[in-house]
């Protein structure tokens, strides 16, 4: 068995919480099957930014870069809420993270166990079986990091900002194949979700995406939506889409409306995959919670660490291969909280609840 | 009382059939409180290339530069779906009139009555009074229209495509003031959405909006957004917002994202509001219903006529000034829909529904 080497980022507020629970997790897992873990615990976000002046500060980008993933917690807070918007923790870990690593492929579950609907906004017989949904997500192009981005002043003394969307047929082509292989180990179905009516972008995305699958993988549906249909019919019906597939702005703000959908945030987790491999020959990536640092809740041990444990999972299935150990992984959480109904607040629905060791506890003893 | 000069647009599928109510409304009205009617009907959509060979003929548009608002139906539909994106119906019609009129301010009332929450995706007791917010799209800058917007091919032989999202300042203080003036007249609450973590655009946006409120509004509450986050909270709880105010792109998405919270998109209309002003001295505008030409049930006299004639009263407020009236069709609307418990099918939960024509006499009863 490999020895897994990874970064642990934890973050702020509630971040530092549950990855103590999730690398509990990760231990009593590497026991049980002769894994060697092999990682590091450094400041990102605030904790970066307090302790060493920078939201990724050079020292845990080093780090990075030696490891073989990285584990991230949440990072921000009310404690950096008045710096400007591009200073601020997340965004100025994340952006450089995706960049430094060529993040291009971010893949977000869409889950809703059956048993927890009550937790999702969405009427109950809208999702009488949950969800399960994946959201592929472009991580590296696009309008994020297109050029120029500028601000001018015009002669008549306005102002003026200009951001830019590019996108290349090769930069469509390889989300593309991880939109078509997730298809493929799931309902087989994928809906590529643009604004061909208006954008250029998405006039090319779309030609180029139907080519890709026609050519590479024509036995799976393809089809295509506008962005606010999409919009429309995640909110009406969001099983109508198996993998949903979209270009990073797009992405943005679908997986969170998704998210939300969800139900919880407390239980979704996220992988944002490389195009680099690592030492084992698979795909370095980041994988971390769906969810924000709650600071209302921090400290206080009752934050739910179920989607930082399904990070490990995801983890160990892309970056290290280890199928097998995340589908148990997986199956853990589920039962814990589905089948024994142990859970934390967020997802009690004001019945008896568990703190965040407890809620670990209870998913080690199902492994 | 002035003679009301405005073109009629009705499209396609249920567009005719819900503008012939609409319009019958509007005559009844007219007869009570003394105006004058002066409208002219012509091809728009699918229509227009059928019977054209153009989404907005040049006779349409000619019609309508005559007029002091155009009532616009609903456009496109199966029998075009195989033109390409930018040639379809919707697309091809609306984005020529908006940058013929100038069409800068679209405002779309989220409106759920109390009486209707089974028709919303939402858990009920998430709206137990139903929703009501509105929302600012800015509808003539950003993406769609900036400059440049080309496909390349590279030296390398693969294409790229760019789009430009620009705005300057006129331009983003100009729709401020449409979102101030809105929330003025409700909760005096305005939250606008941007990205201003990734986006210059949307570090300019803030900016101007800030200033603008703190000179010209100082007693409305401003808040900001992440578009992001924006689309969670609207799916988590709506009635957060008054006023959601945001970018044209952004605009597209959480609009339509709220239309489908609000349950039926045959209780939605809006207004497009251009920068000129009509011969009365309004703005020049165009108004519509949110949903679109519903071809399955085209034909068989059961569209909900509601937002068709809900287009009407905002089109007699915003270009006309005859908020009374305004007012008074919409009063008429929800004591038919609500009180008096007149459905059609969209609305009626399984339940006894009526027809597009009985649908509107109830409402004529209530005038
Ligand atoms: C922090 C921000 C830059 C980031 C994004 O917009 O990508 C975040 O919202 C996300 O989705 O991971
Ligand atoms: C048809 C399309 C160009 C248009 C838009 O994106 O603005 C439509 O979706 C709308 O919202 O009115």
């Amino acid at each position: 068995m490999p020895t897994l080497k990874f970064a642990v980022l934890p973050g702020d507020y509630i971040g530092p919480e549950v990855m103590t629970e999730a690398l509990r997790v990760l231990e009593h897992v590497a026991k049980q099957e002769n894994l060697t873990l092999s990682y590091t615990t450094a400041d990102v976000g605030g904790a970066g930014i307090d302790n060493h002046g920078k939201a990724l500060p050079d020292s845990t980008l080093a780090l990075c870069k030696e490891a073989d993933a990285i584990l991230f917690g949440s990072v921000g807070g009310p404690k950096w809420e008045k710096l400007p918007p591009k200073e601020q923790p997340e965004r100025a870990a994340l952006l450089p993270l995706r960049k430094a690593f060529n993040l291009f492929a971010n893949i977000r579950p869409g889950l809703l166990y059956s048993d927890l609907t009550d937790a999702s906004p969405l009427k109950t017989e809208r999702i009488p079986n949950g969800i399960d949904i994946v959201c592929i997500r472009e991580l590296t192009g696009g309008i994020y990091f297109g050029l120029p981005k500028t601000t001018t002043t015009l002669e008549n003394g306005e102002e003026q900002a200009v951001d830019t969307m590019v996108y290349k047929t090769s930069e469509i082509e390889r989300i593309a194949e991880v939109a078509a292989v997730t298809a493929r180990s799931r309902g087989k179905k994928v809906c590529s979700v643009d604004k061909a009516n208006v954008l250029e972008t998405s006039v090319l995305w779309r030609r180029v995406v139907t080519a890709y699958f026609a050519k590479n993988h024509p036995d799976l549906t393809l089809s295509h939506m506008y962005v606010d249909n999409a919009a429309m019919q995640l909110a009406r019906d969001p099983n109508q889409f198996d993998v949903l597939f979209t270009e990073n702005m797009f992405g943005d703000i679908l997986s969170d409306e998704m998210a939300v959908i969800c139900g919880s945030l407390g239980m979704l987790s996220s992988a944002s995959l490389g195009t680099g491999k690592n030492s084992l020959g698979k795909p370095f990536g980041l994988f971390e919670p769906a969810g924000g640092t709650a600071p209302d809740i921090a400290g206080k041990g009752v934050a739910n660490p179920c989607a930082q444990i399904l990070s490990v999972a995801m983890m160990l299935r892309y970056s290290f291969g280890l199928d097998d150990i995340a589908n148990k992984i997986e199956a853990a959480v589920r039962k814990a909280v589905a089948t024994d109904g142990v859970r934390t607040g967020d997802i009690a629905f004001g019945k008896k609840s568990v703190g965040t060791k407890a809620m670990a506890d209870a998913i080690i003893a199902n492994l």
